[in-house]
C-alpha cells in the first residue's frame, strides 16, 4: 500500500508532476532537430551557462542560489504553457497565473521545501537582488544566442523585429550581466544587417 | 569581428556546444509524447529530485555540490551518445571514452572552470563521496520512478528484467539515500507482480 501522506511519497509525486515541463514548447527549435525546445532542458542550459559564467555577475554574486532560481524559474508554465516571450501587455495577468501554478506545484512537496521553491521562484520574478538579476540575464540571452546561431529562427518565424528582441532582452541582461551585453550588442547588429530579424 | 580568443566567446561557444546535449536519446520516452528524454531535462529533472529529497541524504551532503555534479555528469554523452544502461560489460571502455569527451568539453571554456567541471564529473563517476553518492542514487532512481509510472516502457521496449533492474540501480539507490531504496523496493515488488519488465 502506497502511503499518500509520506513525505517520500509526496516528494515522488511532485518529481512526476514536473515531468510535464518536458512537454511544454518554447518557440526555439533544438538546433539540428525539428521539434521546439522545452523548458527543462532550457533551465539545465542556463544554470551551465550561470556558472560558466559567473565570472562576469556584477556584483559577485551567489552562484548556488542563481543555479537553484533558475532550475524553478519556469516550472509555472506546466500549467500557463510558455508564455509568448515577445506579447508585449497582459504580462500582469500571465505572471498571476504563473504564480498560482506554482504554488500549486511546490505545494505538493513536504515541510519548508514548499516554501523554499516559492521563495526562489519569487526572487526571480521580482528581479531585486544581484542573485535574481543574473539570473534574469542569463535567462534572457540563451534565446538570443541560440537564434544567432540558428539563422534568427524564431525571431523569423514570428516575426521579431530586432528593436522588440532589444526591448525585451536589453535591459535584463545590462542590468545582471554588462560584459554578455557588451557582447551581444554587436552580434545583434550584424545579425540585423543579415537580415536575421522579422518585419 | 569575434575575437576566438576571449574569454567571453570561449563561453558562448562551450554553451552551443553543449546544446547538443538536447539532441542525444536515452531510453526513456518523454511521457504523453512519443520522442525519447534526453539528458539535459533529465539532468534538470534529477537535479530537482536530488533538492527535494535531500532531507533523505545519509550522510548529510552538501546539495549544491550535488546539483553542480547532476548539471555536468552526462556532458560526455555528446560524444559518446547514451551508453545503454542496462548493457554489462564494456562499461570502463565507455567510460574512457567519456572521460575523453568532458575533457575536450569543459576545456573550451576559460581558466579555472575547465578544472572545476572535471573534478565535478570524475567524483560523479567515483561515487565515492556522500555527494556523489547521493547523485549517483538520484540519477538511478529517476529512470525507475518513471518506468513504474510509465508501464515499464523502457523496460519492455529493451527486454530488461526485473533482476537486471534490481542489479544495476540498487547498490548505488542503497548506499546514497537508504530510504529511497526502501520505498522503490516494494514499487518494483509490485511492478514484476503486474508484468512490467522483460524477458
Amino acid at each position: 500500500m502506497i502511503d499518500k501522506s509520506s513525505s517520500m511519497q509526496q516528494i515522488i509525486d511532485f518529481i512526476l508532476e514536473i515531468d510535464k515541463l518536458k512537454k511544454v514548447t518554447r518557440k526555439i527549435r533544438v538546433r539540428g532537430l525539428d521539434r521546439f525546445e522545452n523548458p527543462a532542458e532550457h533551465s539545465w542550459q542556463i544554470a551551465l551557462l550561470a556558472s560558466s559564467l559567473a565570472q562576469y555577475a556584477e556584483p559577485a554574486v551567489n552562484l548556488n542560489r542563481v543555479i537553484a532560481m533558475l532550475l524553478v524559474h519556469d516550472i509555472g508554465e506546466i500549467d500557463t504553457g510558455d508564455t509568448i516571450a515577445f506579447v508585449e501587455g497582459g504580462w500582469d495577468k500571465r505572471k498571476a497565473a504563473e504564480l498560482q501554478a506554482v504554488k500549486r506545484i511546490f505545494g505538493m512537496l513536504p515541510g519548508k521545501r514548499t516554501e523554499e521553491f516559492l521563495s526562489l521562484w519569487q526572487e526571480f520574478e521580482a528581479g531585486e537582488t544581484p542573485e535574481s538579476r543574473f539570473a534574469n540575464a542569463v535567462d534572457r540571452a540563451m534565446p538570443v544566442l541560440l537564434n544567432l546561431t540558428n539563422n534568427g529562427q524564431s525571431w523569423r518565424e514570428n516575426d521579431i523585429s530586432y528593436e522588440r528582441v532589444v526591448r525585451r532582452v536589453a535591459p535584463q541582461i545590462k542590468a545582471g550581466c554588462p560584459a554578455l551585453w557588451e557582447y551581444l550588442e554587436v552580434r545583434l547588429d550584424e545579425a540585423r544587417a543579415k537580415g536575421l530579424f522579422g518585419e
